[in-house]
Formats: structure tokens, C-alpha cells, sequence
């Protein structure tokens, strides 16, 4: 999870998202509107007796701040770990994926972060197996996972000859509340999908400066240069009731945009992005 | 506002209610259902440049609860004044209310309220004061206030004989999270509306009691016992996907029992509520 605002944990609900499931929670920057939903779903949580481990990343202060409200409303009853970030580079190393930090240009302390699938072994050809004489077990796991093996009678096996080859992961890129930065277009550089904020539309370039966050044109700019293959803007200003001025903006610089909804669920493929459609 | 959980400032924007206006806040107790909106609350109202005082009345906790989010996130931009309830009583006393704390039986120290409405003057006759010489002016508001007048000519007027009776003012009973309690029942006689928490079906009468709540039986016997006009049940348990097992067991005991609903605007008055439709 990426930033946790208030009625974070309603539209769990709403999405079917398990109170009890394996997650880790990164904040980008100690403002409410990223941050305000963590009290509550942390309570929530304990009521409904999680147990699992629960890692929370966030910028200098994110302790003392869980801290704070446990203080006042007790402690989570499960095993809560809490990680401050000092500076950029990988935060988290799982089997599965990585996570990596890189400083945002906001006005506190604030990081964009990088989640990137770990690569998944090649396609494994069963009928190349079995010709080459490799009955099916744990070696056909082996060759799977690169490594060769010798048969009973002294045959050598390749992997390579009966696994494809290492597919990588996909590569999702969330900027957080942030002007563009270089940074983060190096970091992002070729993602499946960049999720970035766009506070404004072009108009109001100046106070985007001014306040250290971005225009949808500069959304798009930042999603180009990245060479991303797709762009999702989000934390759009309450002024705009209606969003289609900021989308128009952005596609003329970046066609592959959308802008997120509350409760819309992607697909993220190495061919695109697909919304699926949500039964209401 | 009573009690202020998470996702208040939604509401708020969707039921139009600006964050601008005159308001008090009571919270009932320090569990993060009742409070957890106050954080978002004070950023937003301070984001929107608020400049009204605000208060904010609760059990003893509630101004550490309010440094310890404000030390991390800062201070509200408006003057906020935390009153800590140490007693029952009255806590509050305007011009056009009263605020009355009762100590509630719930887990950690916690408050029901009592909203009175002040009496309004009595019904002004003009065409009384005409007759009797008083002309159209200031003399006709102190006769409304209750105030005998002396004319001009040393005629001495009643007010009595050109204003009707003092109107008794409306009465509102809110629970917040209890065991039925004698101490309520009394506080909240003759109440034209009686707000109660049911978070449990009569089932589970014991486990209720173990965990300081009322069913939606006891909460009827409540109001019943009170002598008050109509009873909101609230606090449902998320158990409930179908609320109309406690509806039915509350109207056994008290007929005039409806439940709240999210953004439920109802009207007051003194011969009854009235829900008031909402477009959609």
C-alpha cells in the first residue's frame, strides 16, 4: 500500500481487501491526506485479531507518529515494524519484489518509491525434459531455476536447453507529492506504469511551484521521459469537479494516461495497463 | 457534532455542512471510532483558512490526543479551545443551548450528552400592542422579553396581555457508547429525540454487557423508561448487514424507533421527526 488516507480502511471494505493479509504499507510524506487513515487501520486490524507482522515505511517522523496516537488509543495487537527511510536506494528486498526509495521535492521530507517485481524463472518445456531424460520431481524444479544437473548415468543437463529465458517483472512507478523531478524519472526510468501526482492543471503552474507539486502537463513530461509505458495521474485538486481538462493536457503530451478513481482496479501486463470494469 | 470517527470531513463535503461555520465538538470517549475524524478535521478547516474558534469538549485524553497528532502534522491556523470533562454537568451554556454531560458505563471514561434548546419568547400578538397603544419599536421587544412597559401617557403594559407563553425549547439525548444506564434515563426525560447505541441484537444480551454496550432492546427500554418521543438507534454492529432484526426488537418495546443511515437529515420539532427525503 501506498499512502494511507483517512477512510483508507471503508474503501478496503468497499474493495475486499483482508484486514489480515501479508502487506506493507509505504507513506510517502507525513501530511494527513497521506497518512490520516493509519490509526484507524491499525485499530481495525487488532480488532479483527491480525497476526501477521505488518512493516510500515515512511520519512523521518513516521515513528513518533504511530507512536503518538498508540499512546492515546493503545498499541496494535499484532507485531508492527516500523522503518524510517534516511535516504534513497532499495528499502525493502523480498523474494518476490523489491521496493526503493527516492527523494521527492516536497515540502517536508517525502520519497517517491519504485516496486519492482523480482524477474520469474523462463518458461519450462516438460516434453524437452522428459526427451533429454529428466523424469519428472525436484530436478525439473532445478533446471527451472537455472541451475544444471547430471543424470544417474552421467548425463549433463543444460538448463538453458529446456527453460526459455528469465522474464522480467513488472515495474510500477509512484511518485508521491512532488514537482518533477530528475530523480525520479531516472528511477522510473522504463516502468509498466507510473501512478503521479497532478495537483493542477496547467494554469496554474506557478502555484504548483510555489507548493511543490505538479501540473498534469508536467505529469506527462515527467511519464515521457521515463519512457513508461503507461501514466495514471491522481491527487487532483478539489477544484476540479470535472477532470477531462487535466486528462486533455497531459494526453497531448503523453497519449498512454488515464486518471485514477477511487476503488478502480488495474491490470498491469507487459502489454499495458487494463481497468476492469467494477460491477455498480 | 457529536463524536467525529473517521471519514467525517467526507461527510461533511457530501451533506454540505462547511467547515467554516460556527460548530461545537463532543466526543463520548477516546476509542478511534469516535474520534479519529478530528485530526483531518482541524488540517482541512485550517486549509481552508477557517478563522472561527472552534471547542472541542471530551473526557480527560482528549488534549493529548490533540498535541500528539499536532506535534506531528502542526497546529490548527484558528483559535481551538480542548475543554476536558472531569464531572457531569453542564459543560456548555450559550445563548440559544445548553450542553449537559452524564458519565457513561463504557469501557474507559466516557460522556452521553444532553442537547436542551434555551425557551424561545412566546408568541407576539401586534395587533394586541396596537390596540393597547404601544407603538411599533423597541417597545415591542421588551414586551416579547418578557417585560412590562409604561407609555407615555403613564399607561402601564402587561406583557403577558400581548405575548403568549414561553416556548420550551427542543431536547436532544445522544448516548455514545453505554450500557444502559439509570443515570441517562433521567438526564434524557421527556427528550423530543433520543440518539442510542444498539450494537447488538438481544442474542447477545451477555456479550453486550461484557463489552459496555446496549442491545437494540435495551436501548428501546432505555427511551421508554425516559419518556421520550423517538428513538435513533445507532452503532450498529457491521455483524448486521440487515439492521431489520433490531428495528422490529426495539419497536416491541419503543413503536417510534428508526435507524440512522449515513447522511440522514432529520427535522425536529416538537410533535415529532420527520426524515427528510435526499435526492440521489
Amino acid at each position: 500500500m501506498f499512502d494511507c488516507g483517512e477512510g483508507t480502511q471503508r474503501r478496503m471494505v468497499e474493495a475486499h481487501v483482508g484486514f489480515r493479509r501479508s502487506m506493507k504499507i509505504f507513506i510517502s510524506h507525513l501530511h494527513g491526506d497521506h497518512l490520516l487513515g493509519l490509526p484507524g487501520l491499525l485499530q481495525t486490524m487488532t480488532l479483527l485479531q491480525r497476526e501477521k507482522e505488518l512493516e510500515i515505511y515512511g520519512p523521518i517522523g513516521i515513528l513518533e507518529f504511530i507512536k503518538a496516537f498508540s499512546s492515546v488509543l493503545g498499541s496494535p495487537g499484532f507485531p508492527l515494524k516500523i522503518y524510517e527511510i534516511k535516504s534513497h536506494g532499495v528499502i525493502n528486498d523480498g523474494e518476490e519484489y523489491q521496493v526503493k526509495a527516492v527523494e521527492a521535492d516536497h515540502m517536508l521530507p517525502s520519497y517517491s518509491y519504485l516496486l519492482e517485481e523480482k524477474p520469474t524463472p523462463g518458461k519450462f518445456y516438460p516434453e524437452k525434459a522428459l526427451e533429454l531424460g529428466v523424469p519428472k520431481g525436484p530436478l525439473w524444479r532445478k533446471l527451472q531455476y537455472k541451475q544444471d544437473i547430471t543424470l544417474d548415468d552421467g548425463t549433463i543437463v543444460n538448463s538453458e536447453n529446456i527453460v526459455g529465458p528469465q522474464r522480467s517483472g513488472i515495474k510500477i512507478a509512484y511518485s508521491g507529492d512532488t514537482k518533477p523531478t530528475i530523480a525520479f524519472i531516472e528511477a522510473a526510468c522504463s516502468s509498466n506504469l507510473m501512478i503521479h501526482e497532478a495537483t493542477f492543471d496547467n494554469s496554474f503552474k506557478e502555484r504548483a511551484d510555489e507548493n511543490y507539486h505538479s501540473t498534469a502537463e508536467q505529469a506527462a513530461q515527467v511519464a515521457k521521459q521515463a519512457n513508461v509505458n503507461e501514466l495514471i495521474l491522481t491527487h487532483i485538486s478539489s477544484r476540479y469537479p470535472d477532470v477531462s481538462q487535466l486528462l486533455i493536457e497531459a494526453k497531448e503530451v503523453f497519449e498512454n494516461t488515464i486518471i485514477a478513481e477511487d476503488l478502480m482496479i488495474i491490470e498491469i501486463t507487459k502489454e499495458g495497463i487494463t481497468v476492469i470494469p467494477q460491477d455498480n
